[in-house]
């Protein structure tokens, strides 16, 4: 298959669109494609289409949209990914494992324990940086569609802030957590959307465990301790499965 | 909880016994612990214990081991993961991951596209470098028993080499694979045993396929293309949920 690009602007044959800056460099610089060479374009909100590179100049890489063709398909469930932000770089890691095997958008959420303040990730503009690699996974993965890096916000969620996430909810807690079920105990019908809840290396509160009992069921995975950056990914393929995706 | 150190030699109540090189590294040099200490120790086969440091001299950590305690829960179905051998350190990764939700064993193998050869294998002492890891991980996770690095192997098996995994095989395989079904599709009861097989960067080649449905099923996880380091860990986590460990 030819190489996956992500072209905003395309929305039907025939387009004459320029790529995004980051993905004229990934074309030109990493796999040194020239004039009429045939990519695949999409344009992250769903659509794919073949393509050809119809010029390269000052203004950028130009492409010709062609036939629409079939990208990766989307899972049933619309699955929103509340995690919270994790140290260093593992978040990058969640965010891209994620993207991969299909959540639909991801809420980065500031917890008691979270160890990253709201006033650093503003400033760091880590937001920026995970939409960048939701696009990098959506290339790689098949998906044509790049689920949107929501604006960070503290959790358990205020009424006051506006924020709101798709129901039902489910807290992903730590095994052997007293007020926690075991995944298979639940009574689990597919939804059409739903939230899975993550949080960071220190895990919960009392107070914030408690404050989410009210929220959605507190589900268990096993008896192990899951790594805190793998901890959505495990929870996201126990989803699916139960939810016949795979 | 105190931390924990893997030591071989504890079998019972009341043993005195010397810890290995590197976990006696770990306890002085990185955590800087010192005579009197409360530790927990765990001897890999499942046996843990609350312990203490005895003294720390010229001959290393000696430890008195003194009640058995409960580590987490081993899964019920004893999953074999039979793994093409990834480059770089990828495999390292997998190795991790893998431990971490509760493999019984690990079988590198190489294949028709892994990248590293049956000599590089040898030659780097790859596989004490997985033992090393897959100690690491189980420190972490809270379980007792260190799963077995086994010798790496070609695959598919021949029956002359005398390697055998045990049944069910299962074997993932790309999305849209013309001879791979759902998850979901699989009339899959809980068996007290399985192999999952997982392939290398570059996927099976087309006489790999063949060969390997007489094997076992061909599985599928999904639409979208996962990464290699990640197959396992998806796939081990869809396989726990559909056996209700999860």
């Amino acid at each position: 298959m030819s190489p996956r690009f992500y072209a905003p602007a395309a929305n039907a044959t025939g387009d004459r669109i320029v790529l995004p800056v980051d993905e004229a460099e990934h074309l030109t610089r990493v796999l040194r494609l020239t004039t009429g060479k045939p990519i695949r374009a999409f344009n992250g909100r769903g659509a794919e289409f073949d393509a050809l590179v119809s010029a390269i100049d000052r203004d950028g890489v130009h492409v010709q949209i062609g036939d629409r063709v079939a990208a990766a398909p989307e899972p049933r469930v619309a699955v929103t990914l509340a995690q919270a932000v994790l140290k260093g770089d593992k978040m990058d890691d969640v965010v891209r494992d994620a993207v991969m095997i299909g959540v639909a958008a991801i809420q980065p959420i500031v917890t008691e324990r979270t160890e990253v303040s709201m006033a650093t990730l503003a400033r760091s503009r880590r937001r920026e940086r995970w939409e960048r690699i939701a696009i990098s996974s959506a290339k790689q993965c098949g998906r044509a569609i790049v689920p949107p890096i929501l604006e960070p916000t503290l959790f358990p969620l205020n009424d006051a802030a506006g924020v709101t996430v798709p129901s039902p909810v489910l807290v992903l807690v730590e095994p052997g957590a007293s007020s926690g079920m075991a995944l298979s105990e639940l009574d689990l019908s597919v939804p059409q959307q739903a939230t899975l809840v993550v949080g960071p290396e220190g895990g919960w509160t009392p107070e914030e465990v408690q404050a989410m009992t009210k929220v959605g069921p507190l589900v268990m995975l096993g008896g192990r301790t899951l790594r805190a950056d793998a901890m959505a990914l495990v929870a996201l393929a126990a989803l699916f499965t139960r939810w016949r995706e795979f």
